[in-house]
């Protein structure tokens, strides 16, 4: 049963969200629980002042936790008695879920209370959920999971996408990513015109399956009226090397690429751990190097680069990793500020329907 | 033009050669020359008497460097006056390339001189020219590349294929990447049973392309006769974690995953040298941290892991980096020695017989 008559009347903003950007955010579900979501909030209440939320989950955790963390004049509380675990089924989930905090959270976007979300919960079921309750916007035929990759660009970062919404993608999905993409890097990542390449398996014009080449020119003419630079063809080394500021690829590639990174990138610090354990001098390097371990750390730190993005919804959600601590869930929290302060979602429909529009007028 | 008559009969061994384990060298062809390359051979001859090498490539060159690295009791040069450029398309090559270095290597194996050869040289026409001199083993419908990936199993390496032989791959395609990894795992790195994945976007069965999951079902009927676990599907995170011996995939995505492992590992590396670099004090704890940096660099260190291997042909071709240096070159000769030793050609040839004969039985 959901009790939002308790907080405040449909339609009428809470007088704790009043001038305030407000995130909706499913405070159950991830693997740390609440108490990791509500210190999150409160580490990112700290920082930025103009930040609202909307939290839903069990009232009755809830309460104690926004009081300890002294959040009650910028939150309030969606009761939802229900939550997704990482083993529900998508299925289940939209069908029974009515009950949950992600459904909530979802539909606090689908009434315009927030324009974007954030849940530590399970992909595949929030993935689902935003799908039915959030719906494709007007020319978009697959929605994309965009995520954030260290990179030696100037913001460094490269935007991602799709890195698991869908296994497939057709050239005109791979424009679509295109645009979305650069959307995401020009309202988040604050690049005017982002340079945007193509995932292959080599940088010649002749590489790769069918729908890599007929996407590639369909990209290229795209590129002049969509405020984004086509760079080409981009092999899986070019990801971090900072010359792309966006790369599109299928739902397949992208979420093994992904994977193999992150796979490969705690391996290097395993075996760095392991290196300056090896002996007793190590030991004492290891104490000396401490401050520029730390930093190296900081720049590796998957839980600074926190939130796949979900593209191509009428509203913005964020998925945080299931494994998010406090740290982890503020950045995913900051991330959905600067979209929603940018007005996101908002543009990035006006940029999927204009460009849908005079392809429309091509043909 | 072709000399051979100068240095031996055909059909008859040359002396140095006799009792030895032969590689054929293509010496041309990588970035750093065939002094490069034939210092590689010198550091492997050194550490193994076992080792014979016939050279190919400009006999002008090629003789000093031989009598300079003490090679001359273990090693027959084939003048071929030709080189193939990294520009060089596979076309060409396939077309006029019968003088090149990188033909007479292949040829070696084509008339069984050696089992194994080795290049530096262009991969697109290493394979190209594999295939037509070497033709596809029967039962074999694609070649694979199968590389070895820095692991936490017993054996420190998973092998990898295909890794971008060929863009496409349907179950069947799959299965045999299945057998000649397999092969490839009991024979290069010594293990009895090896533990085979399917790389996939979830562990889940019901997940991934129609193609994987059909494969999913050949190669687990396969499994029991073809020496061999099937541990089902893993994802890119799975690949270094070390309880897969073998990972399978399409040469697509292996491509891109092993580019994008490759990608990630150099940007921590320079971020790490960057933290290092970063202080005064962080270049004291550098210094002191040296033996340790060193430790973690020999673990990682690409060289040590030199060698994409050309399986599914009539013979065995391993591909080193362009890039590689003596300890590169080294490292692929040893790889190439240890599968020569093992007799893996003919037991490759065998197992893929076996199985096709087996599943022609069955239908």
């Amino acid at each position: 049963m959901r009790t939002d008559a308790q907080d405040d009347l449909p339609g009428t903003t809470p007088s704790e969200l009043v001038g305030k950007i407000v995130i909706s955010v499913d405070a159950m579900g991830g693997d740390h629980g609440p108490a990791a979501v509500v210190a999150g909030c409160a580490m990112s209440a700290k920082k930025n002042p103009e930040i609202g939320f909307i939290l839903h989950g069990n009232r009755e955790i809830l309460e104690p936790l926004v009081t300890k963390r002294h959040l009650k004049n910028c939150c309030v509380i969606r009761d939802a008695p229900d939550v997704v675990t990482m083993e529900t089924k998508p299925s289940v989930v939209m069908r029974r879920g009515k009950g949950t905090s992600m459904w909530s959270a979802i539909d606090s976007v689908r009434h315009h209370e927030a324009t974007v979300a954030v849940s530590c919960g399970n992909t595949g079921a929030l993935m689902a959920l935003s799908m039915v309750r959030l719906r494709k916007l007007p020319g978009v035929n697959r929605p994309a999971i965009a995520c954030l990759w260290p990179s030696r660009s100037d913001s460094g970062y490269a935007v991602m996408l799709d890195v698991g919404a869908d296994i497939r993608a057709d050239e005109s999905d791979l424009l679509q990513y295109a645009l979305m993409g650069s959307s995401y890097a020009r309202n988040g990542l604050k690049i005017a015109r982002p340079r945007v390449g193509l995932l292959n398996v080599g940088t010649e014009e002749h590489k790769g399956r069918p729908e890599l080449k007929a996407a590639h020119s369909l990209i290229a003419n795209a590129a002049p009226d969509s405020k984004f630079e086509f760079i080409g063809f981009v092999e899986g080394g070019d990801i971090p090397r900072g010359q792309a500021d966006v790369i599109v690829t299928d739902g397949f590639t992208g979420n093994v690429a992904l994977k193999t990174a992150e796979g490969t990138a705690s391996l290097i610090r395993e075996f760095l751990g392991e290196a300056f354990r090896h002996t007793f001098l190590s030991r004492i390097a290891a104490l000396l190097a401490l401050t520029s371990l730390r930093r190296l750390s900081k720049r590796t730190d998957p839980r600074r680069v926190n939130g796949g993005v979900f593209l191509g919804l009428n509203g913005t959600v964020v998925k945080s990793h299931g494994s998010a601590d406090a740290t982890g869930v503020s950045a995913a929290i900051k991330l959905a500020f600067q979209l929603a302060q940018a007005g996101f979602s908002d543009r990035l429909a006006a940029r999927v329907a204009s460009t849908s529009a005079s392809r429309q007028d091509m043909s």
